[in-house]
């Protein structure tokens, strides 16, 4: 299931279980007993470095966000992190997003954020992009009813086919910004991602989209 | 009903009247006696001085063309590339588009083209822009069943409006282009405000929208 492709990474994780959450198979449809609370479930798929979900985190206290990255080397930086923000409503998880149904229950998380997923450029690739349509009903199933997907991306071939794909779907979309960074938005947290292509000068493109049915 | 604001402007398009249509009420579910066939309907609102009708009406010789313009100084323009091309697939109308009911049946267009409408930047006058829902409305109305808006414009907020108006009104989007000149397309007919600002630098933003219901 996971890339254990790095014991010593693996090591590091094993050193905060409290943050990385060991045996996420375990939790289907029991996450509110890890947050010990009953706030609204966010989970970020492809959550890198982690700068996203601590900053969110720590915006939005009465939130509880999951960062989901299939890389343990990566996990052990986002993990540090959250460490070092010493907050107790991000936690993540080691898994690839592909067998997220494994880790939640139908329901169960209030919102999923997409920052700067794999473009997977080539045509004989789209079905591995997170917003191809396979994926868009495995978030349907583990979100509530009029789930919300939050998806910002520099690259424009994969906005473009995301809109597509979530017109295809018949989701609504909302709050659509083809230039995230010259619009006004408020409390906007940056991911690593964002920082880097914003300060190259590139676009940032941002929207939402909603399941209706 | 039309702006009769220049009397030899009015002059002029009488010259024509086989390109530029007088009363075209009486011709409400009778376009095909204009054209003296049954090939397909394509209408541009808002054409300005005609070079898209013009042009796509060379490169389709069996599609009828009709481009709609409120003001008479800018149709004459129109009317003299038409006239000039020598084609009888394209002809005008002078007349405002929030009448357009007055002047097809239902079912009676194949598409409908927009292209650079007015932007119409205030929050206050979003009802004016061409993608606000009640023209959608009357788009639907005119059209064949799963009938096609294609969409071109040099304008962030209006392209970022006419998405989410679009979406929210349940069409489904295709072909969505954030860059239609750097993108791979064939047999782009450009407007005369899509040569002056995609000169000037400006991307151009283009989008299907069909309605599906
Ligand atoms: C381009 S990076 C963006 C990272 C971060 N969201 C940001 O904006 O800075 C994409 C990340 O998604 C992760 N990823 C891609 N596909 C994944 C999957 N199926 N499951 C879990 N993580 C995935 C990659 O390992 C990588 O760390
Ligand atoms: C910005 S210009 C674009 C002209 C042309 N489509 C182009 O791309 O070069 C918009 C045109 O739409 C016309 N227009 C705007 N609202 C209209 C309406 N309600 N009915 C008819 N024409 C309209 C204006 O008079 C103007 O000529």
């Amino acid at each position: 299931m996971r890339l254990r492709n790095d014991p010593k990474a693996e090591e590091k994780l094993a050193e905060h279980p409290t943050v990385v959450v060991q045996e996420p198979e375990n939790y289907k449809g029991k996450w509110k007993t890890i947050f010990k609370n009953d706030n609204p479930i966010h989970i970020e798929i492809g959550t890198g470095k982690g700068g996203f979900v601590t900053g969110m985190a720590k915006q939005n206290p009465d939130i509880n966000y999951i960062g989901i990255e299939r890389f343990t080397t990566i996990v052990v930086k986002a993990m540090n992190n959250i460490v070092d923000a010493d907050i107790s409503n991000a936690k993540l998880l080691n898994v690839n997003a592909v067998n997220i149904l494994q880790y939640f229950e139908e329901g169960e998380v209030d919102r999923v954020y997409l920052n700067f997923s794999d473009p997977w450029p080539k045509d004989r690739h789209a079905r591995r992009r997170l917003t191809y349509k396979d994926f868009l009903d495995n978030y349907k199933q583990i979100m509530k009813k009029n789930g919300e997907i939050h998806f910002k991306t520099d690259n424009q071939a994969l906005f473009e086919f995301s809109l597509e794909s979530f017109s295809k779907y018949g989701m609504l979309l909302k709050n659509i910004s083809l230039d995230l960074h010259k619009s006004d938005i408020e409390g906007n947290v940056m991911t690593e991602y964002e920082r880097k292509f914003s300060e190259e000068g590139m676009r940032i493109y941002r929207c939402e989209a909603q399941f209706i049915s």
